[in-house]
Order: structure tokens, then sequence, then C-alpha cells
């Protein structure tokens, strides 16, 4: 036998005897890999994720959220200076002719998009879908380069921290409904931070890297982050200090008043403003009863470009897996902030629609639940089947396919085996593998007197049941159960 | 006022008093447009595209399929030589470094793919997802470039044209279910076209182009197809005669027999297979009761590289809309077939596992009941809110935010306006709009009794509800509505 590498088209597809298109359309490499960072989902994690994404999208409607779908792909320019320093991770499509294309980031310049195109002024939407970056997968901590993210947003003109009040309980409501054990939410402004900036004395052109060194915070120690602001980031050393005083503290409504009376911070109209609309945020959440969840946290400063104020994250307390576990290190799971900027430039008079939003993490969510069933050993079904349809006979084929017409047709979820002449034991290990309650056997004997043995798999009562009844039979059981 | 171009960033976002970001991170340029030949869904049409997509794919899990997820992008060698002569409406990605990628063009290869990858031999599966194609778009006809597929498929080595009955079952099943008024589904076999090529004499070198001519059947008259065969791709006129003679049948099972009587046909090996599978087919389709839905259509081809045996397209017979309106010309809504060598082209020994299955084409069916929607001015929902809640007097933010709080704590879909003194002439109006059935009202006197009132919103009748009984009255009211 030639090696593969010599063969070619034709020849390959004659030798595997399947193909029949001419040599052109033959492939011999051999092809059988995803792409680097993204994965397939095994049926199992397709059923933990709908349940995640059921329970994720029913909060969503609770709050009134309605849908909104957007392509896969922008034009180039729809995503350009809207990342910041991530820009670089935007997969862009290659020119083959028309229009340049990237793959969206998030969900969130897509919907100021479209509230811009058509001109909407107030909306509340909900939108599920797949966002694509270029990151080093590190796919240990649920990062991949294709992943899931559940966004609700509200636009429109509104008096102040009502809907931002709403974005938090909704964050609280999904986190808690997921039972991923206890769960923090961080909170700042945008405009407290360039007001600590301000008074600390640090230039303007450098707010935006001193900012990109701040959001370190989180995995890096103060000692760490200030020797980059002053070596790298070229600061002076007793503005970094004092920006130290500030971004170390977090604390609850107190400490929005406390910030209220700090002499600097006092004479900055920006961080007043910020501080204004967090007094009365809290306000809002203490009458939701979610104050105590939230941390007014300083170093909190997030990494995109399109937020103007209030911004928040949620991060997970502790693992919910056994104690001797590797605990899970998943970062945040929840995000978002307001960003009344970002629909005007992409109105082509500047218009803009003040908006509010968060982005549930859903894949680092994923890979929690999924580590929590492995622990726990629980098996999930990955088909609904309600009834297998058997036989003991030879050639009762016909038959069965009469049988199981009859119960597809009246909306029953049923299986057969694909086979003229299955064995009975076969039939019935495959009902218990798969969970599957209920079994029709049809056999000769049954044929003739009109019966049909009607079979639990759990205890193995088997009772005859005249063919005219099945179907009402099997509902009522179904409905029973 | 300087002109916008003259603007530049820092300045324009001065000017427009709403960006924060540095100079570089202002972008100037008014964008507001999707990419051509996509587009975005409103809510109006995600309510529609859900409800379709949950009746496909509750009869999928009828079935008994699993579902299965894989990434947008895979490996462009992946997609490589599988789709003939629409190889070149791929979408590649832009080369940024590391693996060549392309948009999958279907769900067909990537679950081929998946097979290989993981050496199952055997899976019932559906996929709901996007797919992309650079056709030129003729959006009339429901044809997008990005498009939403639900696919079905059956892998695994079993008996002959039981799992074939099964996806043409499913067919009939959704087409009906869906109420899209009357269908056909066409039935051919690869091999039974390969075979009447031969034995008219085709150059097997010519295979590929005379099928691809046969494929335009649908569209153009014999006439022009044989013009085409015979003028542009240099086929002898006499074998174009002979080629007529066949693919300009059409018929049931006795056309079956009628071909198998064929002096030349039947001299052919091939065919004589595909005959056989296709008899045995229709037996097991009148045993399914939906034989009378199939054609046996010698015409049909089928543009996709992979196919090897059994072939199906359904078509609309009629669409369901007015008379008097304009025909909306949809071609066919669901296909597909056998493709028993795919995966063995993705395992590096050529290990088969041969596959049967099929793709709903959801996108041309969401146009034909969207257009139906429009044509009998059917209104829908596009929230599920249950319970709004609202107040007559001024400064009752506290109260109304306290209550709804409770609302959603208890599961009930609920909203309010995010105003602090909102009309409640407009806060009863927006109910309406919006078919939110109940209002709750809370004001000064209810407060000091500690009652609130609930109104219907279709009768307009009021009753006080004690406080303690408000989420309880309104789940009673939700569970009997």
């Amino acid at each position: 036998m030639p090696q593969l590498g010599l063969l070619h088209g034709r020849a390959w597809a004659v030798l595997f005897g399947q193909l029949r298109r001419p040599p052109g359309a033959v492939c011999i490499r051999a092809v059988h890999s995803h792409s680097q960072g993204t994965r397939d989902l095994s049926p199992q994690q397709v059923v933990v994720r709908e349940k995640i994404l059921d329970m994720v999208v029913s909060c969503f409607k609770r709050h009134g959220a309605k849908g909104l779908d957007t392509p896969a792909f922008e034009l180039k320019e729809t995503l350009t200076e809207k990342y910041g320093e991530d820009s670089g991770l935007i997969y862009d499509l290659k020119d083959q002719g028309g229009e340049l294309l990237s793959l969206r980031y998030d969900l969130t310049v897509p919907f100021a998009r479209y509230l811009a195109m058509n001109k909407v002024k107030k909306m509340k939407r909900y939108h599920v879908g797949k966002v694509w970056r270029r990151e080093s997968p590190t796919i240990a901590q649920g990062r991949y380069r294709e992943f899931c993210q559940c966004d609700f947003d509200i636009a429109g003109q509104f008096d102040p921290m009502i809907p931002d009040a709403e974005c938090l309980k909704i964050m609280c409501e999904i986190l808690s409904g997921l039972q991923l054990g206890d769960f923090l939410i961080k909170v700042n402004d945008r405009r407290i931070l360039d007001g600590i900036f301000a008074v600390c004395g640090v230039p303007e052109s450098k707010f935006h890297a001193i900012c990109s060194s701040v959001d370190k915070l989180d995995k890096m120690s103060w000692k760490d982050v200030r020797h980059e602001m002053v070596a790298k980031k070229g600061l002076a050393a007793e503005i970094a200090d004092r920006i130290g005083d500030y971004v170390q503290c977090h604390g609850g409504v107190s400490l929005v008043k406390q910030m209220f009376q700090d002499p600097r911070l006092s004479q900055n109209k920006q961080a007043l403003e910020g501080l204004g609309d967090l007094k009365l945020l809290f306000e809002y959440l203490t009458l939701f009863g979610i104050a105590e969840k939230i941390s007014f946290d300083l170093s909190l400063a997030r990494g995109l470009d399109y937020y103007t104020g209030v911004i928040y994250e949620a991060v997970l307390l502790q693992t919910p897996a056994h104690a001797e576990e590797e605990p899970l290190n998943v970062g945040s799971v929840a995000a978002g902030g307001r960003y009344d900027g970002l629909v005007g430039m992409f109105d082509p008079k500047g218009h803009n629609v003040p908006c509010v939003g968060l982005s549930i993490g859903v894949e680092r969510i994923f890979s929690i639940v999924e580590q929590r069933m492995k622990t726990f050993g629980e098996k999930i079904r990955t088909t609904e089947t309600q009834v297998f349809v058997a036989t003991p006979q030879k050639n009762f084929l016909q038959e069965r396919l009469k049988l199981i017409a009859e119960l597809w047709d009246a909306g029953i979820k049923a299986e057969l085996m694909y086979k003229n002449n299955p064995k009975l034991l076969t039939q019935l290990h495959y009902c218990e593998n798969m969970g599957i309650p209920l079994v029709v056997i049809i056999g000769e004997q049954e044929l003739k007197e009109g019966v049909i043995m009607l079979r639990s798999v759990a205890s193995r009562e088997e009772v005859a049941i005249t063919r005219e009844n099945l179907v009402a039979e099997i509902q009522k059981r179904l409905s029973e159960s």
C-alpha cells in the first residue's frame, strides 16, 4: 500500500471507497482539531449552559428587557477606538473585497451602534451572544477566545441612579440565583477616579496610563503598582503616594460620606458629581435590600474606554466546591457601568443617549458549575427522551416504525434502535444508561392481542395496554412524574 | 462653531461634554450601520425567531437528539475542499499571527470534524447556530450573509434507510408544525445521478459540471439547461438529450420501480444501489404516514460536495399570505442528505462514520412568518412584564423601589418608570401599549392604610389589597390568566 502522502485526489477517494467528487474536491490532509483558544461544547456542557442561560435570561425578562440580536461582525471602524489598550485583541476579517469587517469584541458597542442607527432614544434590552477576543488563552481560568456574554442595558434619559441601581439588583439576583457562594460587588465612578488623579497632580496626558495601573490592583500589591507608576510611567513619587492614599480605600456608604469631607477631593467638581451619584445609588440599593453586597472600592478602574460614570464588578468570595479542592480562580463574574458618550460616537450629529448596563461572564460561571457537578458526581441527562420503542422479536421493524410515528405525532419524545433485529437486552440497557423512564414493548403475541407492554424502567414493572389507549396512558404517566 | 471635520480628539469630546478619555481614544467619524448583507433583529423579530426556534428544537429533542456547540470559526483547512464551486463564499479571518481561520460555512463540516476529533462513532445531535457566506445578498428572498441554521444529524453504522427516513419525518413534522402551508419534499440519490451520467455517456471528468447544470433545473427550463450543457460545458447534444429524458422525471415510489426496469440504468451498479435504498426508504415513509409528501425527483442534485447517497430538499407549494399579496419566493426551506465520507476526511487514518442529516432554513421561514404577521396585523409583545408599579403621588420613588424589589424577589416580572415624579396617566398608558396585564398603585392614602391598589389593565377594575397579601394575590391572578 502506498504511503498516504503519495496518494492524491481520486486515488485516495477510490481507496477509501466513499467519495464521489472529482479530484479537486478531495482533501488529503487529516485535519481534526478546533482552533486554538476555542472549544466545542459537549452535550453535557450544552445542557449546563442552557440551564445557566435560561436562568440569566429569565432574570433579564423579569426586569422587562426586550431581546435584540446583532451580527457577529461589524464594520471595522465601528469597533475602532472603543477598547483602549485592548484594541489589539480584535479579530479582523480578511479583506476579500467589499467592506473591512471585524468580529464583535463585546455586545455593548453593537448595541450603541443599533441605537444610533435606528434613532432609538429609550430601550431596555438583553442580548446573549458570543464575542471574540484574540487573548492568550489560559483555559484553566475559564478564558477563551470565543466566549458567551449575557448583557442587559438600559438606554435613555432618566432620573439619576434609578437604572444604575436596577443593574446592580440584577447582578445580585443572578449571582444569588446561581448559588455560586458569597459574592461582593465593587463600585466606583470614573469621575471620582479622574478627580483623584487631578487633585493628586497627575498630568492630564497621563490619566489613561495611570488608570491602567490602578486597574491592576486586584492582581498586584500597591507597592508593585506604585513602582510601575513611578519607574515605568514617569510619575513623581509624591504624586503616586497621594494616589495610594485614595485607591487603597474601600468601604460602604460611610466611605462616600468621608470622601465628601476630603479636603482635596471636595474641591473637584467631577469627583463631587460622582460622589453625589454614589450617595444616591447607595440609598436605592438599601431600598432594594442589597446594600451589604456592595463595596465602594476606589481601586476599581475597569479597562474599557467608554465608561463615563458609575462602574462595577462582581467577584466571588469563595468557591462553592469541596474544601479539599483547588480553588478555581475565576476573577470577576459580572461587570458593567455607565457609558453616556458611546451612542453619540455613532450618530452623525453626535446626539447622545445615556446608557448603563451589565455583562454576566457566563463562561466563568460555566466552569464553576461544571467543576461543582464533577465534585459532586452529578449526572445529567443529555436527551429528553420519554419513551423507548422496543421489541423482543425479529423482523418487527415495521411495527416499531408505525408505533413510534404515532408517539411522535402525539408530541411524545421517543426513540428506537436503528436496527432490523436489535436484542431486547441491548434496548433495555440503552434506556437505563440514558435515563429514559418508559419502554413500550411490542411482540408477536401483543400484536395478535392488540396490546402493547408498557414498562417502567425504574421499577421494571410491565402492564399490558390496549393499542388505542397507549398514547393517553403514556401522557398520563408522564404528566404524573 | 468649527466644522466637524476640523475637530479632533479632545476638542470634540469637550464640545460634546461626554467623553473622558485622552485624544487617541476618541472617534470622530460617524459610523452608524451594520455591514452589508447582515441585519440586526429587532425585539419583534427576536420574539418571532425564538418561537420558531423553540418549535424546531423541541422537534429535534422529540427525536432524541443531544445538543452540541462548535466555535464560529474553524481552521481554514477544515473547510477547504468541502463545498465545491461555493468555496469562494467562505469568509476568511485576517492573518494576525497564529493559525489561519475561516468562519464556518455550515454546521455539517464542524460536526464531522467533532466526530473525528473525539473518535465518536455514534451520535444523534442537533445544533442551532449562525453560519456565514459571502453571497451577493438578495435580501428580499430572505438570503443574508449571516444566517441561522438548525441542523439535526444521525451519525453511526445502522441498518439502511432507518435514520434517513427519520430525517424526512422530522422535516415533515417541522414544516407541518409551523403551518407554512402545503409543502413537498423532493428526494433523489447521488448514486442514481452518477449512474445516469455514466449510462448517458458523460465523461467522468464532466460529472461535476453537468451535475451543477442539473442543479439549476428548479430555476431554469430544460431547454436552457440543455443549452448550458452543450454550448458552455461541451457535452455532445445526444448525451444531453439522454440526460434530459431522465432528469425531467419525477413521481412517487412507482417511478422508483420504473427506473429499476430502465434498460440502461438497471445496468449500472451505483444506480441500482441508490434505487434499492430509495425503494426501502419509501416503505418506511409509508409506515410513518408521510409518503404522499415525498416526490422522487431526478432533477434534484444539491450543491454541496460531501453528499454520497440520498439527498432531499423541501419546497413550499404556496405562500400562506393573502391571495392578493405578492407571493414570497423563498425557494427551499429545508434540505439534507447522506454524507458517508466526510468524517473520514478528518480522521488521520481515514476511518469513516456514516452520517445523514438535515438543515432547516429558518431564515426563510422567519421571512414568511413575519410577512404573515404583517398581513394579519398580528401584534406581539416584546416583553413579558406582568406587573407595573405605579404611583399618582410625587416623591414616592422610595416606596415604589421597595415594593418592586419585593415583586422581583418573588419572581414576578415587574417594571416601573425611572422618574422621581411620573404622571399616573403616562404610567397607565405605558401598560396599555406594552400589554402589561396588572398595575399596582401606591399612594399616600394607601401607605397610611397599609394597602395597595391592584388594577387590571384590561377591565380597569381596581381592588385594595393589604400589603402582606399582595404578592400572593398577584401570583394567584397570574396563574389564573
